[in-house]
């Protein structure tokens, strides 16, 4: 499924908000008849987006797998669609079974904003050297204990990086992050940090240095939630 | 400058309306304190955007040009900006003085609506043949009544088209035209009229026999305005 997240307080079920979770539950729940719960592959924070986002549920539904698809469609908003559909087994889960996730941010880099990537991208006035911040972020490939891009939890902070990349098209500047699991605010806090090594305030090996020290002082402030999204989630057969 | 305009009743002044040019005139008032007038290089549809527009006004204002031009961008909302400034001739005129638009038409082509595209460009479910549609819209190149295109006036319907492409990027087929002028719902009634050749029901040839024909019953339907851009306005020196 996609969505554009700005209407929501996140993907997942909040009481007394409207959220993408409890947005598709209306719409399963006006097809089906049936008060069904989904679980997604990942939580989204509100505001951010997803251009690919897995989602299961249980229905007893005797309707063909794509006539319900597109009858849900029907009853969901325009910033939210489900694209495409199957039948998995009944102890699949969206997000314990997933072997990796991409996640892009997006950084619309001009001086003026932009109407088009208003509430789409993360506006940076100054020209960030998309290069400096692609070479940071070679660093965070591998297993490495990403302490210092995400709130203290007391749990394990230990992650396999297996993707990282930082390009420039035009004034969008997209950094992509390929991992076995992204904690909460982990992309946006890379991404705040790797803005910073664009603006040259953090040079490259300072970058790897933050990495190293597990320091959550040392990194930059989390980056927007709007310039977020999911784009991608792996399975493994 | 550039727009979103699916908030707006179209770029012109409409009593009762908020249109982009009135949005544009109470920002540059509340910064200079006069009442302007702003004039535009054409008028967009409600609902349709621009990727490049020039405005033209008059002012007093002692500021320095940048600073002006920043400053209204304070009081525009999300939607509009204005990106970049030159001081002209008293007498130039943004609409009398362009050589020629451009304009780009925007269609979604998959079974699915996109949530990012939503508002953004026309929706067409079955898939397009882009290769066809280019090669119709050749047809256009060259000076030629468009009478078929555009509702009639009682004026000349006589306009020269320097360029007229279809391509595909994705699920994305854009129509780009660039020509000494455009009448008003022409672009939306070429486009309607091209996307009758990407699913097969107009020929190619078909195609230039409308256009030959100044017939507007033999025209498609008017494509709808949220799939419209002003994308260039170009002036000779």
């Amino acid at each position: 499924m996609e969505y554009v997240g700005t209407a929501y307080a996140g993907f997942q079920r909040q009481p007394g908000k409207v959220t993408v979770q409890t947005t598709l539950e209306a719409a399963i729940a006006a097809v089906t008849q049936e008060q069904v719960r989904v679980v997604g592959s990942g939580r989204t924070d509100a505001g951010a987006h997803a251009a690919e986002q897995v989602i299961a549920f249980s229905t007893r539904s005797a309707l063909p797998l794509d006539v319900l698809r597109r009858a849900i469609n029907v009853y969901l908003p325009a910033d939210i669609v489900i694209t495409s559909s199957a039948e998995v087994a009944s102890d699949f889960h969206p997000r314990f079974d997933a072997s990796s996730r991409v996640y892009r941010y997006l950084i619309w880099n001009r001086p003026e904003r932009s109407p088009f990537w208003s509430g789409r991208a993360a506006h940076v006035k100054a020209r960030l050297e998309e290069s400096a911040m692609n070479l940071a972020a070679k660093h965070l490939i591998g297993a490495h204990d990403f302490g210092a891009f995400v709130p203290a939890t007391g749990k394990s902070a230990v992650r396999t990086m297996f993707r990282a990349d930082c390009r420039r098209d035009g004034h969008l500047v997209a950094i992509e992050l390929e991992a076995s699991g992204f904690m909460r605010q982990m992309v946006r806090s890379i991404a705040g940090t790797l803005i910073r090594v664009g603006l040259g305030k953090l040079s490259v090996e300072e970058f790897g240095a933050v990495l190293q020290s597990g320091d959550r002082a040392r990194a930059a402030t989390t980056a927007p939630s709007h310039g977020l999204y999911l784009v991608q989630v792996k399975y493994e057969r």
